[in-house]
């Protein structure tokens, strides 16, 4: 008798018609057993994010790609089911680069802890002290940095990382401004996550509107997009002022696209554009963490989850995300938690 | 018996055709007397800086434009002739913001400082320990950051800013490379300035030449132009890579261009790009100054002078500087030095 795997591996590379369902093959596998020094991971949470269109690309990125044939990464949270390893043991909950995957082997290498807070909902491993609310801790800590009474404006601000930078804006006194698309997110924005204004940029004409939502200027600017969008908002930085470059989900990842060169605004505005991978501040992600949990605890943050089950609901709940159609951190819940 | 005053006006603002000759006014005024707490500077070196463009437009920018027959903004060398200063005394050399004109009157407020490096060339105070070698300098120090070892590329390399640049790095044990204009300028880079690669981007292409004397990828760009040159840049940054916004020469200044949009560069990279001006950085130009006329009289700075003769000479002087054609920092000398 072998207990299986499902898996979904990534079949091809996206073309000119960028990510689609047909990138991907659901599989199944025999459910490996470890061996020494190795543990047996049962997924639970499994995370979809943005960046996954940068993954699976085999242009130039700032990870090697997906291979093909290779179970998608991503980033999950699972229970030790089997262990052989010395200090990973049966019933541990860990986050880590797991995969699109119902179990998963790991020698220690591909976990990026085991989860202490237990106070908090399992699911907050994968976004709010996960990837997501960590690069938006760093991007504010380390290129943002809002002081009280500045301006802030985040693109995509319903989004899994950009409702926690609003939050975190709003917690160091700044007036901020969030755009997202629709009306449905602009309530959002405004109602869950604190904003103090929210610009919805497939209906209103976002220079204008940030005319009206940043009578100061923009001080800070947490960029998820790039684009049209990031136009409006680069007429409108003030002296000094810090573009945050998270993501680029607005424009096509190469060749770059046209758009106006901002060189002279930089210049004469004394700006700073910076980009940056949470990947290369791993010494901060445990103060990240402890802050952001901080707040989660005094109810200070607040998330939105858009969880789907099963394994196979997986690909169409990525395409939904890059689409910008779904709302709040989107996961997949592929294991009761049974905690 | 009224001594003259000769003086250039800006008789009136750029339009479509740019900076032409049509936009300035010789004139003559009367030589002010210096009333109570004055003093009068005869000025000896005027300065020629392509920031001038940006000085006489009316766009909004880092200072204010210049007035309409208002006697054109510039720093200047000049020796105090008569004081009712408080601490100016006559025969002191000044460096400041004396304009284009023969007779400067001031109250001090225009008086960057008296000029204590009597030992240096008394054209060092406008060029090396003035606004060109301090932007060189804190450009470097605040945003390139360069460290031994890594590529450094400057755009109008054989210039009076890019030409410190150049050395500073070189010095810090940098590899250097300079994008000029011309084969007499990438000579002067090479000879001169001590690139070790030099570019001329009117005769090659500049990103094949870029991938020859840039192989390990580029760490630091000191970009004083913006479009297409940068372009080439920019396509080869390493990660970690540091821009400094110094001058938009190559684009024009409003409203922006369109051209690559480079987020996604930026991102992958995680490089900073950075606009400064040197008027936000009084506190460190001592520091700046101290260092640079340390490394002049070691003999370790060289610089390339282009000195025209009389006020007149100003505006052609400064219509070929504008359009590249000038080589080393464009000075006009009004006075003899009488030391």
């Amino acid at each position: 008798m072998t207990a299986s795997n499902r898996r979904i591996l990534l079949a091809e590379r996206p073309g000119a018609a960028g990510v689609t369902a047909e990138l991907f093959r659901l599989d199944s596998a025999a459910r490996p057993e470890p061996g020494p020094g190795e543990a047996l991971v049962r997924n639970i949470y499994l995370s979809l994010d943005p960046a996954m269109r940068g993954w699976i690309s085999a242009v130039a990125n700032y990870s090697e790609p997906v291979p093909i044939d290779g179970v998608m990464r991503a980033f999950a949270v699972g229970q030790v089911a089997a262990s052989r390893h010395p200090t990973l043991k049966v019933g541990d909950y860990l986050y880590g680069r797991f995969g699109w995957q119902e179990w998963a082997l790991t020698d220690g290498a591909t976990v990026e802890r085991v989860i202490e807070e237990r106070d908090l909902p399992l699911t907050s491993a994968l976004h709010l002290l996960g990837i997501n609310g960590c690069t938006a801790w760093l991007g504010l800590a380390n290129i943002g940095r809002p002081k009280a009474g500045e301006t802030v404006v985040v693109s995509t601000a319903a989004g899994a990382v950009g409702s926690v930078v609003g939050q975190i804006a709003k917690l160091k006194g700044c007036r901020t401004v969030g755009i997202t698309g629709g009306p449905e997110k602009v309530r959002t924005c405004l109602t869950e996550f604190r904003y103090d204004a929210a610009i919805d940029y497939r209906g209103e004409d976002v220079g204008a509107a940030l005319d009206k939502a940043a009578p100061q200027g923009i001080d800070v600017y947490f960029d998820n997009v790039g684009g049209p969008i990031s136009d409006a908002v680069m007429e409108r930085i003030n002296v000094g002022a810090r573009i945050v470059l998270c993501g680029t989900m607005g424009i096509p990842s190469s060749p770059p696209p046209q758009g106006p060169r901002y060189n002279r605004a930089l210049l004469v505005k004394r700006a700073l554009m910076q980009g940056f991978i949470i990947f290369d501040h791993a010494d901060q992600l445990a103060q990240a963490r402890t802050e952001i949990a901080a707040w989660a605890r005094a109810g200070l943050i607040t998330t939105q989850l858009d969880i789907v089950q099963g394994l196979e609901a997986t690909v169409p709940h990525l395409l939904r995300l890059l689409a910008g159609k779904n709302s709040g951190k989107a996961i997949v819940q592929v294991a009761p938690e049974a905690r």
